[in-house]
């Protein structure tokens, strides 16, 4: 995900402290952050994030963010992934927390903000405030459910690969 | 992954010090391992493991595990996704670092133990020391690439659900 870096925004809760410091441990060929204090590593990978484009009738779940980062943008329900769920399963307690919404196959009309949301909306697809959405992966993921929205069968979609840099600020994207 | 509790095993360089304790930090809903020194709080978070099931002719790469967890135990080049990588650098990435093995769509047979390998083979199906596997997740990679390997088009395979102990040790999968 192209998030800002950590001088462009708010300290979060998972920013290591500044007694932490770059060096390759040992048997390892790449920088990690280890404790100055303790030597505890803290290895920095990947993490899942698991949503779900929501819809009830022709209308869109989205969810105004009430927390860092990118409070007050908006999204859809999304969220790091914990030990021991599968992905349907994360995707289903985000929207859970974020927009009190059962979702099953289809979303039901009743939602309202959990506690890091301001707000939530069903909107049509003309209605998605581009410009405001809280992160690139909401707008791929927007895309990417808008062109396979009538198939019956499609791959899976991947993130895209080179500087993602060129997608920050979120915007429409090309022909959808 | 089912892996062995800590209990089980060796001392990893991930395993979190002593002196970090379960707590639910301020606006979370679940615990967390937080610093008992510092407050920085550890989020445990599913990774992303990539690798690939490498062939030449006939014939699936292995490589035998030189370094915990499971020393001395049969794999397909696979490790934790690093930042910035896509799933499939970083599965060309393991298998330079485990098996020296360059894989393009079909990997040279010109392949030798990494510095976390004890051992590398190219075997054919029928010899996969299917009891000497490393995880689960190496059966499951072997199974579904054996089911896939004759189809031009597949959907994503995903983890199996429910309690993962069923499957450990590792052993032959029904069916394949």
């Amino acid at each position: 995900m192209s998030a800002p870096t950590t001088t462009d925004r708010p300290r979060l809760p998972w920013d290591p402290p500044d007694h932490f410091e770059k060096r390759i441990p040992d048997g390892d060929n790449r920088e990690r952050l280890v404790c100055g204090r303790c030597e505890f590593i803290h290895y920095q990978n990947p993490k899942i994030v698991a949503g779900a484009v929501c819809t009830w009738r022709d209308k869109i779940l989205l969810a105004k963010r009430a927390i860092e980062p990118r409070k007050g943008f908006w999204t859809v329900p999304a969220g790091y992934m914990e030990l021991g769920e599968t992905t349907e399963q994360a995707a289903q307690r985000e929207a859970r927390e974020e927009a009190c919404a059962e979702i099953e196959i289809l979303v039901s009309a009743d939602v309202a903000a959990g506690p890091e949301s301001e707000a939530v909306a069903l909107v049509d697809w003309t209605d998605i405030p581009w410009d405001q959405l809280a992160f690139p992966t909401v707008v791929w993921a927007l895309a990417h459910f808008h062109e396979s929205r009538e198939k019956a069968d499609f791959s899976t979609y991947s993130n895209p690969t080179g500087d993602l840099s060129r997608m920050w600020p979120p915007r429409k994207p090309a022909g959808v």
